[in-house]
């Protein structure tokens, strides 16, 4: 196989390398694969890729590797033997783990004379290869440029920042958003199902919805950047006093309650901080002081 | 003032039934208005409303009347003494409350000869006249029917069912999902704010994640009226390992980790009821069933 893209390497071949290792493919990259268990790698040679029989193999046969296997401790156990081959090499990793994790894995990285990219993926293994979907990245921005056209093969490359750690605490902050958001509108599923609304009725106005929300998010970020927040639109008392409205629903319907038992709480607190003629977004200075000093 | 369209009173003019009568007025409808403090009938005036001097002469001058008070004691307070006038009339209430106070006002309504419909506000006053701001109603279609047209002057109308609580139940869950959104949204900001990333910097992808969340939202939708959570893309278990990284990472920056905490808590109940590699939306399953059995 011949092509004028660069070639690349995939380690690890779970449901999300196979992916990025299609996606690549699909673009006419050479493409070498390397997985612990060797069957994954079947379809994707059937595609026309070429399978390594050794990590070192694998990161020997393209400038760029990138590995993304279950979590750190795998990709230590399969790199850590073979770190010497990484010399001069790319490695771009898509592992998921902590911020800590990516900036002990840069200084091994470097150690071992390699350039090296932290990435975090935010999407699915079908999303792979859309440039609708985000891939984020942190570390040396002249590598990332340098790579840029490679990575914008598997979706949309974010560029965070050169502290290494931001691809990590990104990926963090967003998937807390997404399981506040995914049991928030769960709640409510389960609640407007009690009255026999299915979930398929429900959904399309809540996500509608949620693009309302998105606009007092953008309007509240400026307040949480100025640390002012005037609470023109709806106060923090105001949401205190409809919150109820909600837990007695839910209370009627025998409806788990924790989830807005706890957002009221946080909204009491608040408001005992000073902030109840304030807008929704001064409850980050109580997030921001657990122990409630300001 | 002539006009083709219908008149319309108003009563209640805090700052969202201003909001209501100033777009009537904007969209040429002939806007009589009350209000219990009446110097901020003012500005409507000023635009062309004309002011009642009592609930029962508002009620009078139109056909529908549009009510947003406080919560439904004001309402009451303000109605039940004219509740005569209004045989004949229909009556919009917007005022936010309950689906039991919804189903207790059609009674009221119904035995002084009103027509009723129950609706719900899902904007702030700013948004109020826009057609992507979303207005909820339940009750009577042939009612609700009759009046979309001067009902889509104040947002776009959607209708619910005949269940007159609906508009309510769905307000609250809507609410619901958007604190959900907003408090995990302010975790998300300040765990990156500990690292010097801007709110502004960090909404604009928090939003566009918010998209692909959607995403995962019509997939799980699906699941959820289908009673079956197949496992495929991401499962319980690997949530659970995942929201460690937040938890760990939130905690070393001192951040409140209520959230996280009790999200990865409804994560283990799902996964302790079975469903460790079911999807995300398998969680509904211990929110309708607190006490844990099925
Ligand atoms: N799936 C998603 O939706 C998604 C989304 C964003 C990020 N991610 C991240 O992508 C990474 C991979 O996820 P995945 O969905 O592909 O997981 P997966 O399907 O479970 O695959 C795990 C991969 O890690 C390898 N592995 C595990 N332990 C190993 C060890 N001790 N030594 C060598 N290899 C080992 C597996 O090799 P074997 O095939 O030999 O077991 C396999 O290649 C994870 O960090 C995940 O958080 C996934
Ligand atoms: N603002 C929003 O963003 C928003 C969004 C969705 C839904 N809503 C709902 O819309 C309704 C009105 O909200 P708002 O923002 O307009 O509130 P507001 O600015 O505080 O206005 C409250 C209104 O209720 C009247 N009122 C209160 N107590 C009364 C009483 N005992 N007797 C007679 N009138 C009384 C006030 O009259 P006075 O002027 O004489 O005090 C005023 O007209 C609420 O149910 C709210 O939940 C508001």
């Amino acid at each position: 196989m011949s092509s004028d893209r660069l070639a690349v390497t995939v380690v690890g071949l779970g449901s999300m390398g196979s992916a990025l290792a299609a996606a690549l493919l699909e673009r006419g990259h050479p493409t070498t694969v390397w997985n612990r268990s060797p069957h994954k790698a079947q379809p994707l040679v059937d595609r026309g890729a070429r399978l390594a029989a050794t990590p070192e193999e694998a990161i020997a046969a393209s400038p760029l590797t990138i590995a993304c296997v279950l979590d750190y401790e795998a990709l230590h156990t399969v790199l850590d033997p073979v770190a010497g081959s990484l010399a001069g090499k790319v490695l771009v990793n898509l592992t998921s783990g902590s911020p800590e994790q990516a900036h002990e894995a840069v200084a091994w990285a470097r150690s071992h004379g390699a350039d090296y990219l932290d990435g975090a993926i935010m999407t699915t293994p079908p999303g792979v290869g859309s440039p609708e979907m985000m891939f984020l990245y942190s570390g040396s921005r002249a590598v990332f440029e340098a790579h840029r056209p490679t990575l914008a093969t598997l979706g949309d490359p974010l560029y965070l920042g050169d502290d290494l750690g931001l691809a990590s605490l990104y990926d963090a902050a967003l998937l807390g958003l997404m399981w506040s958001t995914m049991t928030g509108w769960l709640h409510g599923t389960a609640l407007v199902g009690a009255e026999k609304t299915e979930a398929t009725t429900f959904t399309p106005v809540a996500i509608r919805w949620l693009t309302a929300v998105a606009g007092f998010l953008t309007t509240y970020a400026s307040q949480v950047d100025a640390g002012r927040y005037p609470g023109d639109d709806a106060t923090v008392d105001v949401q205190i006093a409809t919150i109820d409205h909600l837990i007695h629903a839910a209370a009627a319907r025998n409806i788990d309650n924790a989830l807005p038992e706890l957002l009221k709480t946080t909204m009491e607190r608040a408001k005992a901080a000073g902030h109840g003629s304030d807008s929704y977004a001064s409850v980050i200075e109580v997030l921001k002081n657990p122990a409630g000093g300001e």
